[in-house]
């Protein structure tokens, strides 16, 4: 595996991310960008050579597109005469994206900052390939990096994408209207940071379903009306109202 | 504080961790409860005197009622002929449910399960006396378990219990579904535990409105459209649309 010339290409989070993984491995050829200075604020710490056109790339086995979604179809065109593996980084995005003979998916499961640590061991890689073949190359490149690999079709990655928009992104929403509630009330999130932490230590050791407590489990109607009625906004008051049905439906196997 | 004598009435998760706490204490006289019998197996390792009934009530400083919140007017009524300063531990439910002369709140923000560790010391204490001296009682007696004790009214009590319900019930809600994304295409939602597990540091670390990433923030339509379309039950497409919609309303202010 150490004779595998990667290049990557992307200086969003994913890219900066990629590049600290693989950095004591010595595998990444260049770094292909639109923004030179950009990237090498991004990249200062790595002594990479960063390029901005197509025509100076060398050589890769493998060619890894960490970009925003929408613009993979047209790096993938831009790299028409490769032989290289092709692959993005995407949960949403379909292989057939790339329209090289060799393609492929390189999704790790997280989300990336630029300038927090995260224990890249764990990251589940979810891995796609046309060909045995390329699986197995791309396989490899993973298990460098983490003991969490497998690989996926496009279609149910697509599944995977979805739940970690549910375990993230509503999660983190949720974070956000619990503060602007207590901010409204001249108190501090840091009330909630004890609580939010047992919440997710929970569910590392049980099922979330074993997990679920509260008012809307128990249908406890004084206190959910008690709460719609602090409610001042409209949207908050409904969502409340959905996400308790939701508890209430799941945890009565109504749903 | 360690002359203090306190009865605490209750068997329930809250009632079993404050025997805990104050396990090392050595203040606690009684535990009054409904059902002697599954008292005894939840407070078998702790040597304190289980009793059923009111008239057994020995004198105390602090009688603490750990119950569920329906129970607590009936249960202050039947301690009518105390000179106690009698409390509750619930989130929503107003001192005033409290009939003595000597009242007051001790509630812990924390989701309690019976068998599962948890470090006191970090727990917010929400304290509310009818007087200067009660509250100072209670402050003294939470100080002893946790360094993160504070007063809050009734009022005020009430929209941090709703704030926890977001950000402890409608989580773990979110990681139900999550999980059953995940199930229905047979996979595990072990794949999510170390992206849950970075939601939360970041959250730690900054406000939840700069932790906020995902496709909703962007507005990413292609994507919406894509999970809308993934999501087969019609309750869980709607929730979806509208946590994305308050996602976009909270990220560019409009909410």
């Amino acid at each position: 595996m150490n004779d595998t010339k990667i290049i990557l290409i992307g200086s969003g989070n994913v890219a900066f991310h990629l590049v600290k993984m693989f950095a004591s491995h010595n595998i990444i050829q260049q770094i292909l960008v639109r923004n030179i200075h950009k990237a090498q604020e991004v990249f200062k710490d790595f002594s990479i050579p960063i390029i901005a056109d197509y025509a100076d790339l060398k050589q890769a086995d493998i060619i890894i597109i960490a970009t925003s979604d929408d613009a993979i179809p047209e790096i993938s065109s831009s790299l028409q005469n490769t032989n290289s593996l092709v692959v993005h980084t995407s949960g949403s995005v379909s292989m057939s994206a790339i329209s090289q003979e060799n393609k492929g998916v390189f999704y790790p499961l997280q989300t990336f900052s630029i300038h927090r640590e995260i224990g890249y061991a764990s990251i589940p890689f979810f891995i796609e390939g046309n060909s045995s073949e390329n699986e197995t190359k791309l396989l490899q490149l993973a298990n460098t990096i983490s003991k969490n690999t497998q690989i996926l079709s496009s279609e149910k990655r697509q599944y995977v994408h979805l739940s970690a928009v549910w375990a993230n992104n509503f999660t983190n929403a949720n974070f956000v209207t619990a503060n602007a509630i207590l901010q409204e009330q001249g108190l501090s999130f840091d009330v909630l940071k004890p609580l939010i932490q047992e919440t997710v230590s929970k569910v590392m050791e049980m099922s979330p379903i074993d997990a679920q407590t509260g008012p809307a489990k128990r249908n406890d109607e004084k206190v959910l009306q008690m709460h719609h009625n602090l409610l001042t906004n409209n949207k908050l008051k409904y969502l409340y109202t959905l996400l308790s049905n939701t508890i209430y439906d799941f945890t009565h196997e109504k749903l």
